[in-house]
C-alpha cells in the first residue's frame, strides 16, 4: 500500500502554507511506518499542500528507504559529495515560497541548508500542529502505551524489592535499567531518574553513585520503558524503612493533588483546568512553597509532547488523549514527593493506563 | 572551583563572533560537567568573546543548575509564563550582534526563539569549531572509552555464545542489550543493529521479530554502551553455522580493508587518506559495486562526530583523536560484511581501543 502523507497535506493547507516537512523523529516514524535515526546526515520529507510529496535521503540510507513504499520524487546524497546539491534540487522540484517544519525536532543546519538552497523560503515552526496530530491515540497506539506500561510496572516491582539500605542511587538505577530489559523494553523512554534523600528536592535530578541510601530517605523513581516505539512515564516515591508524619503528610497532599487530576479529567476539559485543579490542592496544603512544575505533559512516541498541561494553556482534551498526571512537593535540602500516572481521556471520565498502587509503601529493606 | 569556559570565548574570538550558544548535548555536558536534558523546554549559556557568560534557564532546572558553579548572569522562566521574558531579557543584557551555535545540536525552535528577541541577530552555524574542541580526547576521555568498550566487547562475548539456529533478530538484540546493562552500561550509545541474511546488507537495518536466523546466515552486531558519557560503537559479522567461499572472500577483503586503516593511521595523516587507503582495498577488490559507506567517523561523548573520516575531508588529525574504523561490503538481498574498530591516533601510529578478534567466526550454534 502507497504511504499515505495525506493529513499531512491537510496541516498545510489549515496553516495557509505551501508545504511541510518531517525529520528523523516521531513524525517521521509515525508517517513512514520504520525508524529512522537522527544523525549528522540531512534526511526530510516534504509533503506540499497539494502534489506529490518529495524525499532527500542520505544515500546509504536508500535501501533501508526501499521498504518505504514511497510515492514522490527522491533526491540521495553521498557524504562525499555533500547535501548542498540534493537540497538546491529539492528546492527546485518543489517551487515553494512557504514551508512548515518540527521546531522542537528539525536542527538549526537543516534550517539553514534549506535556507542556503532557497534564500527566500518562509520557514514556519509549525511543531503544534505537526505533532498535534498524534495527540488523540489510535487503538494501536494505546495497545502499545499499555504493553510499555505493563513492562516499567513490572520492572518497578522487582527494583523495589531488590533496594537494601547503603546502596547507592547509581546501584539502584542499574537495577532498575536491567529490569526494564528483562521484562521486554526495545528502549528506555529516557534516562531514568533514582532520587534519594535531598536528591529526591530536584525534580530533574541524576543518580549519584556516592550516595548511599538511608533509613528515612525518601526514594523518588521515574522512569519507563518504550515498547513499539511508545513512552511509559512514570513515578514513585518511597519511604526507605520508616516515614516521618511530615513524610507521611506530604505524601498524602501529593496523593490527594494526583487523585484530583483523575476525577476532574474527562473529554472537552481544558490543560489549564486539570492543572489549576490538581495545582489548588497543592496550594491549598501547607507545602506551596514547595511546587516546582506543572502537572505533567502529553505522552505517545515522545516522552514529553503535547498537550502540556498547565496554566495558561487552554487547548481542549478530546477522547484518546493520554497525559501524565505528575503533581509533587520539592523541599530542597530535604526532600521531594512526585506521584506520576500515565492517564486515557475518555468521554465520560479517564482510565490510568498506570495500575501500580499509589498508596503509600514504607520499605522494610 | 568556578565554571571554566574561556575555550568557547576563544572560538568566539577565532570565528570573529560575539559569542558561541551551547546547548544541552555533548558540548554543554562537557561545559558545565553535569548531564541536562534536551526537552521541550530551552536552556541556553552564551559564552561573549569578551566578558562574562549568561544563561537562560528553565526554571524547574535551577535546583540542578545550583550544582553548576556558574559566574554570571542567570535568567530563568516558568513553563505558564513561557520563554519569551527571558529571550529578550537576555539578548538585551548580552548585546551582541552574532552568535556562533551548533547546527547540530541547537532545534529550530530556540533559533527562531533567539530571532524573535532581536531580530538583528546573526546566527552562525559553528558546530565544527564548537564541537571540535571536543576532537582530541584527554587521559580520562580515553579511560571512559576503553572502560565502556571493555563493557562492550564482554556484551559481545556473551550475546554469540548464547547465539541459537532459529531465534529472530529482535531476540538476539535483547540479548545484547540486556548484556550491555549487566556488564555495567550506563546506557546504550545508540540502539543497536541486529541484523542478519538479507538484513546484514542495509547499513542501517533494524532488528526484525519475523526474520528467524539462518545455517550460513550472516550476522552483523553494530552497538555499543555508554560509560561516564562516552561512547563505544563496535561492529563484528560472524557467519552462523558455515560460510561460503563467497562470504569468506569477502570477509577477507573488509578484514583487509580495516587492517589497511590501522596501517595507515599516524598523526598527521588527513580523514581523506585514511578513507582513501581504506575505500581503496575494497575497490580493488572484485566486490567494488557492494560499497555504500565511508570509512568511519569520530567517537566520543557523541557516537557520530567529527572528523568524518571520508574522501574530500582533508582535516589532519592530530594524535588524541579516536575514529571508527568500518569499512564494510553490502550485497542487496544476499548479505553484508561490517568489521569495526575504535581506534585512538598517536604520534607514530595509532591503538586499537577495541580488542575483540577480527578473524572470521563461524559460530556452531
Amino acid at each position: 500500500m502507497p504511504l499515505d502523507l495525506s493529513e499531512y497535506a491537510r496541516v498545510a493547507r489549515d496553516l495557509g502554507v505551501d508545504a511541510v516537512a518531517l525529520v528523523p523523529g516521531p513524525n517521521f516514524t509515525r508517517a513512514v511506518k520504520h525508524l529512522f535515526m537522527s544523525n549528522e546526515r540531512p534526511f526530510l520529507i516534504a509533503v506540499p499542500a497539494h502534489g506529490e510529496p518529495a524525499a532527500l535521503v542520505p544515500n546509504l540510507e536508500l535501501r533501508s528507504w526501499d521498504l518505504v513504499e514511497f510515492e514522490g520524487a527522491v533526491f540521495d546524497w553521498r557524504d562525499q559529495d555533500g547535501h548542498d546539491a540534493a537540497f538546491a534540487t529539492l528546492t527546485a522540484h518543489l517551487g515553494i515560497a512557504s514551508l512548515a517544519v518540527e521546531g522542537q525536532i528539525m536542527r538549526v543546519f537543516v534550517h539553514h541548508a534549506l535556507k542556503k538552497a532557497q534564500p527566500n523560503l518562509q520557514i514556519i515552526d509549525a511543531e503544534a500542529a505537526i505533532s498535534g496530530l498524534r495527540m488523540i491515540k489510535t487503538g494501536d497506539d494505546i495497545a502499545a502505551l499499555r504493553a510499555a506500561i505493563e513492562i516499567s510496572e513490572r520492572a518497578l516491582e522487582r527494583t523495589l524489592a531488590s533496594v537494601r539500605l547503603g546502596q547507592s542511587e547509581k546501584e539502584i538505577e542499574q537495577v532498575l535499567i536491567q529490569a526494564l530489559f528483562a521484562e521486554g523494553a526495545e528502549d528506555q523512554a529516557f534516562h531514568p531518574i533514582v532520587a534519594a534523600g535531598d536528591g529526591s528536592a530536584r525534580p530533574h535530578a541524576k543518580a549519584r553513585a556516592d550516595y548511599r541510601v538511608r533509613a528515612g530517605d525518601a526514594l523518588l523513581l521515574d522512569f519507563g520503558a518504550r515498547k513499539h516505539g511508545f513512552c511509559a512515564d512514570i513515578t514513585r516515591t518511597v519511604f526507605l524503612d520508616h516515614a516521618t508524619d511530615e513524610a507521611r503528610d506530604v505524601y498524602d497532599t501529593v496523593l490527594r493533588a494526583n487523585r484530583k487530576g483523575h476525577e476532574v479529567t474527562r473529554a472537552g476539559i481544558t490543560a489549564h483546568q486539570i492543572d489549576d485543579a490538581v495545582t489548588g490542592v497543592l496550594e491549598a496544603s501547607p507545602y506551596a512553597d514547595r511546587i516546582r512544575t506543572k502537572t505533567g505533559h502529553g505522552l505517545g512516541r515522545d516522552v514529553h509532547e503535547a498537550p502540556y498541561i498547565m496554566r495558561g494553556n487552554h487547548q481542549v482534551l478530546p477522547a484518546g488523549t493520554v497525559y501524565t498526571n505528575e503533581p509533587g512537593l520539592y523541599q530542597i535540602g530535604n526532600f521531594g514527593v512526585r506521584i506520576e500516572d500515565d492517564i486515557l481521556v475518555t468521554e465520560d471520565g479517564c482510565t490510568s493506563l498506570t495500575r501500580f498502587p499509589t498508596g503509600l509503601q514504607v520499605l522494610k529493606c
